[in-house]
């Protein structure tokens, strides 16, 4: 069983997930491309994986776990956190654990292993994005999650383990603190100026336009103002709206949209680099909030995190955010 | 001139530091291995750095910037900051910046390019602790200065840019959320009981022994209870002091031989793996701290921050504490 542990000195919670281990990739650095034919991810495949929790596109005269599909959701096979069990909260004298509840599934985005997220159309995105909020709402019925945070890893060095273009979800316990950091900023704005605070970030990116990448009815595509790394770039709704799990199935059309077209900027300036993205949205049980906004950041991998930002929390990035952002408007999208 | 800008959201500091996007290796993945014939570190290159600040081992009747010494601290070629200038702190619609006023500095460990910080025996790394201890307390005295945090990056993957065995420094300007989390956790402990919280740590550690690495009369080494990754390793003094630079120098030889004798081990069990090192201290300028305690935190480079990490602020560990510590107490040191 998986573990959460706490910092007794910042209150950070770790997950000691020792069945991660047995990947042998793990502890690794460059492990090689990986073929179609042995891919847990590809259509034909599907006895490789946990049996689906989702799935979209496959004739309902089909099979589960069969091909036909287009977006198609597992449990992880090697999950950082387990979905039986209670919680069970313990000191061990100083310390705090628990036990590591949570779920941990995989959106595996398309059937095809040689189509990246990029080469979606906005069709197909638009499906991947429907199957977060599906899965999303459903695990919001358990009682226990507090926190469902959906990411991407693609590229080996933004710590995807397995080349087939998919996605991720895991389901929390405890609200992670770098959400409660952004949800209590913004609570202090809202209470100083009775205003969201990304609503004023947008307003400001929009008007400014110096960091702005791309635009669409729904959504604006830009460099933060303070980004972490190079060509960090943010995804954000024009209107308010603090649960990505709200949003109606047109307005995701909209998401798919800003997020391919994104992800073929960063591609075509960057050489296909390796990147991650988080969707940080408003815990799932917590009612429509006035001061926070979802929102989709988006980094790639392409600085180390070091000793200086290990120890300090700053980051230091050779590239401002304005340029960063007017290479990505100059490429193709 | 190198810029602060602030999140408006969670108020996090980033450094926009053009000038090291010069360095050709910054948005590169594996450099080659460097020859010493090209090393700025080397002794017989001291003109290939900026002039030195710090000196040691050097015969007095030997100009400055000439080979015969032991331990050598110049000013970084690529600074993250720059040491001349004001704050100047602006307002930029709802964002917030001020120049990227601070000093970087390089801690050159030893004139040979073939030995690491593994390599070095306690004398020779107390005068490298010695080294870090004399340049914070010249830099306190410069009122601009709130933070001084002093580390290392070993390897490529950890960070390195140069193979030559090297600490860095870097004085801020503002002191870093890392380092204020730390603080005010420690003084919520303190308000609660009384005690110090690391005091605590320490005295669970030595009791406890399934996490304890190595100790000596004045520091325990021990694999934190809730590590961020694999084979984390935290050096804490015994004594309560809350500022690294009030240690005296016979304090600094034993934590010289408390630190050499972790990377020995660090190196014998994982391979010679890349890791950083940070010290965490007081605020150079605060008063003696009865809640906080300075410390070394040691995260050997093993596993990628991905998405989730990102995105969370969780770290996922397949590695727990008491597996790491008990492989680190049966190698060699």
């Amino acid at each position: 069983m998986p573990e959460l542990r706490r910092d007794p000195i910042v209150g950070r919670w770790v997950i000691i997930a020792t069945e991660r281990a047995r990947r042998p990739s793990d502890l690794q650095k460059c492990p090689p491309p990986q073929q179609p034919s042995l891919c847990p991810f590809c259509a034909g495949h599907e006895d490789k994986t946990p049996r689906e929790v989702y799935v979209s596109g496959r004739p309902p005269s089909q099979p589960p776990n069969s091909p036909g599909w287009k977006v198609r959701v597992v449990p992880n096979r090697f999950p950082a956190l387990k979905i039986e069990g209670e919680l069970d909260r313990q000191a061990e004298g100083i310390y705090d654990r628990m036990n590591g509840i949570g779920a941990h599934e995989v959106i595996i985005e398309t059937p095809d292993h040689g189509r990246a997220l990029k080469d979606l159309s906005v069709a197909e995105l638009t499906e991947v994005l429907f199957a977060f909020k599906a899965r999303v709402l459903d695990l919001r019925n358990d009682m226990r999650f507090r926190y469902i945070l959906l990411f991407k890893n693609h590229g080996h060095l933004a710590g995807a383990s397995l080349d087939h273009s998919h996605s991720q979800l895991i389901a929390l316990p405890v609200v992670p603190r770098q959400v409660i950091e952004e949800i209590e900023g913004a609570r202090r704005h809202y209470e100083l100026k009775e205003r969201c605070i990304f609503c004023d970030v947008v307003g400001q990116e929009r008007r400014d336009r110096s960091r702005l990448i791309h635009e669409n009815d729904e959504f604006v595509v830009f460099a933060p103002y303070a980004p972490r790394s190079p060509f960090e770039t943010w995804i954000v709704p024009k209107r308010h709206e603090s649960n990505f799990e709200a949003e109606p199935k047109e307005r995701l059309g909209l998401l798919a949209e800003a997020l391919g077209t994104t992800a073929r900027r960063l591609a075509a300036a960057l050489g296909d680099p390796a990147y991650n993205f988080i969707i940080h949205s408003n815990p799932v049980r917590d009612a429509s909030s006035p001061s926070y906004h979802w929102h989709v950041e988006i980094m790639p991998a392409l600085s180390q995190v070091a000793g200086f930002e290990w120890g300090s929390g700053f980051h230091i990035n050779p590239v401002p955010p304005e340029e960063a952002a007017e290479f990505l408007r100059k490429v193709a999208g």
